[in-house]
């Protein structure tokens, strides 16, 4: 065995996942010196709260509270970022990368908002930007889209990249509470946090879809401009009814290819057929219940692709937590060290040009879940029935639900054909102006 | 963009997954030149059957019939062998790292049974030997075990690493039919080969175990020593049966340390507590049906982990067809270029000493199904649970079915509470002593 080379490592935030990082280098240095050949030597660890990092057992002297001291090491190869949060955090990353060191972080809100830049300076400086962890946290998820599946064209990507959200659903569909107690319930587990937006309105599963946008479909996306639903309007009515069709309510992020693919049957001796387009979107979608991906409860995160030459896979496992997160990190640290003791390392950068254009949601097409809010008078269904028609949308299953008996109060639930979103939503625009309607209708896409 | 580096590759076998290869090769070589800035430069493919070869779309004049003309082909970086089998292949794969070329292979029984010799050659010479389509076909599991988890000690290992046995095992149980039936089925369908005896007696799961024992827990083993159990002799009666208490049966290739790591909760600042031990085990098994892998089924295959750092995960997909092996090979062969354009490529070796001892399986403990036929006389189920007792099995549920109450023959089946092999082992060659009995007993471990 050759000997190991030994290569300095500095932490700028030693917090939940920050502090999870310590440990495992620390406790980790000889199974990964072993396994890799490198000896990963954690040098300095910024922290304003110096009992923090005193916690994770770093010896006193390489504690300190300024994360420039990191950054101006000279003994230092790569800095890791866990501060969270955009605005330090890119003063931090970019300052690390002008210093001419690596960097690995779990910042999904920094990369999505502003990784443009930092990818720039990282590619100008030949440096490593590295950020397994970002996404569906312990699971190799990025690894394997960008190495593994690499000669693949995918067609789908749906995931469930939020556990926060999949914990209030997954209790709200087991329990049947509603979408307030669920959330009361997680954020007194620790599962949600006390300010949840940027979870439960789907802000960061949106961070997420962005970077999976870049690295699975070559597509490089302005964040703001992404389509993002989340969950705080899900009634506990919905997810009942749904169940009784068959069907389990997850927040997904989904990419789809437009058109999407021959099938593989036909053989892969083609090109793409012309510019393509994709779909990007956050949404809460319906699964049925036999999908692999519907049985993924609780905090859990999975992501399953199609891609036109390995067909369908599936990733599983813990998308948060201390070590979870911190396994993702380390793996990121191991592998720019190897890449440096065996020649140089290369990182990942966005493509230079997309390969795909954003298709505009109006032109999705899936089959979809409605229900109305109805004042139950004769005819209703029918006219119900006969402006969805209007709109091409054909109707798969139609199920009336009698709300309140005294106030004459019905719910109609209805799952459509495959039809395109743009007539979808023109159908629900002129049945909302009827005057027999009681509130907000809902529309929840059915990915399957 | 920097200029993509052309690196010459060469193909040896261009049948089912070989002949995949050179499409994807030829196909993708723009996708692959634009993600990882190298350009994969299909140079020869060697096939005693010219046809065969030229149905891939190479150009005649890059066609052979002789491997040595690979092999010797100085503008050749890297050769591919798929031509599976273990005499030839060794010769090939040996005279390629011989003459200073990088291996592909996809070929697990090579590997498991003579890899020693190869990985040693590749080791001595500074080459890569990779193997990722060897195990679990497109999955990109041995990437993500190698890199992604790198930080991690697991404590289990759990796969439905042969399709044949999976698809048989779900027609079986979808279908309430024998195991013969089902095979012939699969037989038709070009599931199972004409002898698929490599498949249904576990060996070809089992080759697959050893390259996991190696990558995931640091312990190369000796092949003939692995305990391997197939489904030749499992009967639809047992597969009715413990689906009825709550079970689906599945072969599954198993690895568990022993003693298991405390759990995740007491943090991680502990090294392993002294030199482990490993269970090393192909058999039947039963999983819970509310578990993930249960899930899996068809010719699909799963691999679940459960890691001290990163805790459960899994990888699911494809394990085998032409296209998904060749996905996988094909991101081999780009792992290796792209390390050589950027530094020297360094590949995966098995390691200098084993991190765990292999542990004799009657130490093996977990839960059990066992099912026992007799001559329904009184004081039979009293004489079994008797003789349980005195090996230290505690039953958890017991139920005895009328097979024929003409000829009066009943079968007993039981679950255990965790219990010891060894004891369970002795426990029913005592029962098999006893003249009540009617043919053999059967015995399922319950892993879940």
């Amino acid at each position: 065995m050759a000997e190991p080379v030994t290569i300095g490592v500095g932490l700028i935030g030693s917090g939940v996942v920050g502090g999870g990082v310590a440990e495992v280098l620390l406790t980790r240095r000889d199974l990964i010196r072993q396994r890799a050949e490198v000896d990963l030597d954690l040098l300095l660890v910024a922290d304003k709260e110096r009992e923090r990092a005193l916690a994770t057992g770093i010896a006193p002297d390489r504690i300190t509270d300024d994360y420039r001291s990191v950054v101006s090491d000279p003994r230092i190869s790569i800095v890791v970022e866990l501060i969270g949060g955009v605005n330090l955090a890119y003063d931090v990353v970019s300052a690390a990368l002008r210093a001419g060191k690596h960097v690995v972080t779990a910042n999904k809100a920094l990369l999505a908002e502003r990784g443009g830049d930092l990818f720039a300076l990282a590619r100008t400086n030949n440096l490593c930007l590295s950020f397994e962890a970002s996404v569906a946290g312990g699971i190799p998820l990025l690894l394997s889209l960008r190495e593994g599946l690499i000669a693949n064209r995918l067609s789908s990507l749906l995931g469930i990249v939020n556990g926060t959200c999949n914990y209030i659903l997954s209790e709200m569909t087991a329990k049947g509470i509603s979408f307030a107690d669920s959330l009361k319930e997680a954020q007194n587990l620790g599962f949600a946090e006390a300010d949840p937006s940027t979870d439960i309105d789907g802000k960061d599963s949106g961070h997420k879809l962005a970077l999976l946008s870049a690295l699975a479909f070559d597509t490089w996306i302005d964040f703001p401009s992404l389509h993002i639903e989340g969950i705080r309007n899900i009634q506990d009515s919905d997810i009942k009814i749904t169940s009784f069709l068959g069907y389990t309510l997850k927040l997904l992020a989904v990419a789809r290819t437009d058109p999407p693919p021959p099938p593989i049957s036909q053989g892969i001796n083609q090109e793409l057929p012309g510019p393509g387009r994709l779909f990007l979107s956050v949404h809460p979608s319906l699964l049925r219940k036999s999908n692999p991906m519907a049985s993924v409860s609780g905090s859990l995160n999975a992501v399953e692709t199609n891609g036109d030459v390995v067909m369908e896979s599936m990733f599983y496992g813990r998308g948060a937590g201390r070590y979870p997160t911190a396994s993702a990190v380390v793996s990121d640290i191991a592998a720019i060290a190897k890449n440096l003791r065996y020649g140089g390392a290369r990182g990942w950068f966005p493509p230079a040009s997309n390969s795909y254009q954003i298709a505009p949601m109006e032109d999705y097409r899936t089959r979809y879940y409605l229900r109305f809010n109805v004042h139950d008078r004769s005819g209703v269904l029918g006219i119900l029935a006969t402006i969805l028609g209007r709109h091409h949308v054909s109707i798969a299953a139609m199920h009336q639900f009698e709300d309140d008996p005294n106030d004459n109060l019905a719910s109609v639930c209805l799952s459509t054909h495959l039809a395109r979103e743009g007539d979808i939503t023109q159908a629900i625009a002129e049945i909302t102006r009827m005057d027999f309607l009681a509130g907000e209708p809902a529309l929840i896409r059915i990915e399957d």
